[in-house]
């Protein structure tokens, strides 16, 4: 039985508390926050949970095997460090850490210490994820061609960090996942417009193998987007996470250039085919990570989203930061 | 009576062809075409009409007032030059030309021969966009944000340019219209896969005052979309042209930021209220650029799509292809 | 080369005009309608089809092998049959006629001149309404258990019949078209509201096997919905026909019930499964029409949709109205 | 404090606890159900509530005030009637008892009592309805001309009642709320295919002043659909209650009719402006139910939704099942 110890009880926290709890191999010791009503509200809710104010007494405490940070971006490095130090392993909210030094740091911390580090990218572990990852693993998509997200709402505004920053590390890590071919480049452009930091911005991930990716992000949307559009050689994707029943839509589509000597007479056939929206698990993608996560601790193997998933993420941001400072200018990785 | 020659009868010349037929003010007297198969198409419709198979036939013909070039791009230069030199009043397919050096000496030359050149900038004659420019002029929207467009299809792939020049004039000739400030820099990314052309591509637009636009491009879209977002300080709307009923939704929806001196309390509140899907003109766009052009042959006045406004779009694109090099190197205008 | 001269120029007049214009074994030879407007308008399109506004020009004409019926409906039978009388196949709007009486009366006529008589079911040659009859053939349905057809919009009213007689003969005609089970009864509720005429109307038609289907038409709705759900024992299906790309979309969803002694411990299983949208015809449905009747008058074969077909559907138009006058009383067929 | 018991705790059941100990003027007392796993499910997120096998130990209990029973319909009455005559106010589960005979005995049992019986119609307090009830009211609408409801989906199977027990009671509710007018007979058509219910069905309701209710209830359907459509002489709106943000979009739409001599020659008007989907409350409408509940004991006075409105339910359920009997016959009310 793996004891947890949570410091952040926001929004998130709720369900990672949760998670943790249910889970079969694991149970939730102990919980911090500033904020005592939501101390307070956990009592009611887990009244055999400890709750604290002081994030030390998660940190320092004897019975906890893992500390689970789910707080602000900014405050992610300190405490993972010293939960590494103290003998934890760590659950870190995505993004992982403000830079790459950062990261670095705490993943040269947790091999010394032989603990593990499994950073929050929860979407990896979504049914439509794994099943865009079969559809790549079997062919079905042929080569790819683009990623293509448009991640859009309004709000919520983060006061430490920028849109890219909140909205991109979902799409990077998936990317991540997804894409077998290396990151050669970095662009990004973007706007501020009320608080300091873009709240609207697009970043385009130049891979090897011609493959380029594009991520869409805005807190100034009137309307909330979830939609993906995959183009491969052989079929072509849109995921759109806001469908209860049908995520995920594959189109026998195509294109099929045949070579000619002359430009002006090259022949173009396209192929248009059935849609299919296949069944998808529902299953709680945070559910399978959190036991994902226990059973790494057990088997001390690595987790899917380790520190070395999380670093890869941190370091695009890094480069679409730098970019965004440029105006678009590419940054190479 | 206008009497107007057309040089191009594909499919979109079959649209001219009929519009400039409908008009009250104007007759089409020649159509030139290489296909012949398409001028005995013609003839079955249109008994009257003569037809030739060179275009020198329209451009010399004594009695033609008007040329309308609808032809691929390459070809509009030289066409509607030398329709400028025998006197005759032109309309341009977009984009306009290939370059601003092109686009310079034809305003120049209609300038000294007193002649109009409209460019087919259609989208600014429909419904949608009257009715977005009227929430712009009356304080609907507020201050603008951003304009953002997602204008993704599978094909049709164009020999002679890349997806830029073939869908993002749609946009550019758009946001010329609508966004009342100054284009600083334009910073574009995208792919080649198939045709020695890119077939997929994003635009980013920086214009003064922290306006931001972006333009998404696609060949290899197994769905289509039009969908633009635009936000202001207001409301913001949502426009898809697909939709046949509501193609324009207006959102009461905002964000208010409370100066602080402290940053991490920043107060942001957020305003949602009513949509709402103004009833938008449903005539034919091209019907009323038609008759515009008509009217401003008469009247001598300058259209609104004139060759100012075409060349403005062929900067852009100019400065686009250039950053597409580069990878997103932003390029000043 | 079938020639065919056509009573009726209004809007379905036009495409039935083009339609057998276009088709290689047939030609237009006179067109007859009272608005010497509409006439005008057609000679501009096709100057060498003559034109009257005398039916009789029509009836009489010597040259003329075929009469197509494209007036209101009360006219449809009077033109039909003095048509049959002189001696030329016909080809009548839907409804076919206003009474099974008079359905009878054409049917016979037919048959002892040796004539031909399509009724225009347009629908039944649509590449959806092909698709679902192979699903039934090819057992990917199973067994039916209903057919429930919305077909709604905004007017348009007509002034000589219901919206039933308006627009349920579409799903009457298919549902004949795809049911092979045997109408028992029919039950018709609906009101009256504004020309004295019912514009809204529900119909259930019960068929033999425990098929049944519902039919929801309504000339005040403020949306144009048409869309019929499909039950079957292996699989159901979605046609929503205002879709322009997935038409159709069959899903692997079904119910299995165990029996059991005990009705409350009755074992329901549910399957969900795949949705698919099979690439459906897109081919106009008229111009396939349009052939069918000529190729059934060289050959002297029945046509798919002939007066019988025809019949049936007046039939279950009769009971409809029969048993909208009693509140839905079932008139046995 | 209002101290209440609640008997069957399914998934409904768990709604109706969290709602009642949320609510800062009631408290849940005891909690019964056979199903001993759904005890210790709650006694977990509940430690203080008490639990029981025996519905007698909620009825018997002198702490309690009020008894909701959450059991399937054929317990209704039995239960509620012990309730009532124990001294407890009811909250009963909608449909409120299984025949007309059932409802009387226990409005009758608790006005002798002085109790209360609130029958849980919970569509009353969405947001949606009273927004709806507010365009009635305020004439947006206009006179009524028809409500027309689709409420379909794959399963839940009932083994004691048929489809239109199961899902028309929210619309038959609704109805009553909404339409101001009187019904005077319904209409009801079916088919029972699986396990001896009905498991399709549709149902009309006329009404005095020419307004015409249906519903089209199906527990075979391959998709989700709970959409209504409201005609109205002024505007008329549709409901569709599975979008998240816009669930109301009311239409600017109508047709006038002008008189004329000529039946031929009427003239139809159709008005078509602007859609507009007004901000509804989200709230949860059970939230605000159980409150009313709570403040109708308090000040004695009778819920929206008392014995009464359950009863008229119940009524229009009965001439609905009797009219399914005889295939759609009218059964007047």
């Amino acid at each position: 039985m793996l004891k947890v110890g949570v410091i952040g009880y926001g929004y998130w926290g709720t369900n990672i508390v949760r998670n943790f709890h249910q889970c079969q191999e694991s149970c939730v010791e102990m919980v911090c926050d500033k904020n005592t009503k939501m101390l307070q509200r956990l009592s009611q809710s887990y009244p055999n949970i400890r709750t604290t104010t002081d994030y030390n007494d998660v940190i320092n405490d004897a019975q906890i095997d893992a500390v689970a940070v789910v707080t602000p971006v900014w405050a992610h490095y300190e405490l993972a460090k010293q939960a590494l130090k103290s003998g934890k392993h760590v659950f870190v909210e995505k993004p992982f850490t403000c830079s790459v030094t950062q990261a670095d740091e705490l993943i040269d911390l947790a091999e010394a210490k032989g603990l593990q580090i499994m950073v929050d990218h929860t979407f990896l572990y979504t049914g439509a994820v794994k099943k865009i990852r079969d559809f790549i693993d079997n062919g079905t998509l042929g080569n790819l061609y683009y990623y293509d997200s448009t991640r859009v709402n309004l709000g919520l505004f983060q006061h430490d960090i920028n849109v890219l920053w909140d909205l991109a590390p979902h799409d990077l890590s998936i990317m991540d996942h997804l894409i077998d071919a290396k990151v050669e480049a970095i662009s990004a452009t973007g706007q501020k417009h009320l608080n300091g930091h873009e709240d609207v911005a697009f970043l385009t991930v130049y891979f090897s193998n011609k493959v380029i990716a594009h991520i869409n992000v805005n807190w100034l949307s009137p309307v909330k987007i979830r939609t993906t559009l995959i183009g491969g050689e052989n079929k072509m994707l849109v995921w759109n996470d806001l469908e209860v029943d049908e995520k995920i839509r594959v189109y026998d589509k195509g294109v099929r250039i045949q070579n000619s000597n002359d430009v002006y007479n090259l022949l173009v056939s396209y192929r248009s085919g059935d849609m299919w929206a296949p069944q998808v698990d529902r299953g709680e993608a945070l559910s399978e990570e959190v036991s994902h996560f226990v059973d790494c601790i057990r088997a001390g193997k690595k987790p899917k989203t380790d520190g070395h998933a999380g670093r890869r993420v941190i370091q695009m941001l890094e480069a679409a930061n730098k970019s965004l400072l440029n105006r678009g200018e590419a940054v190479a990785l």
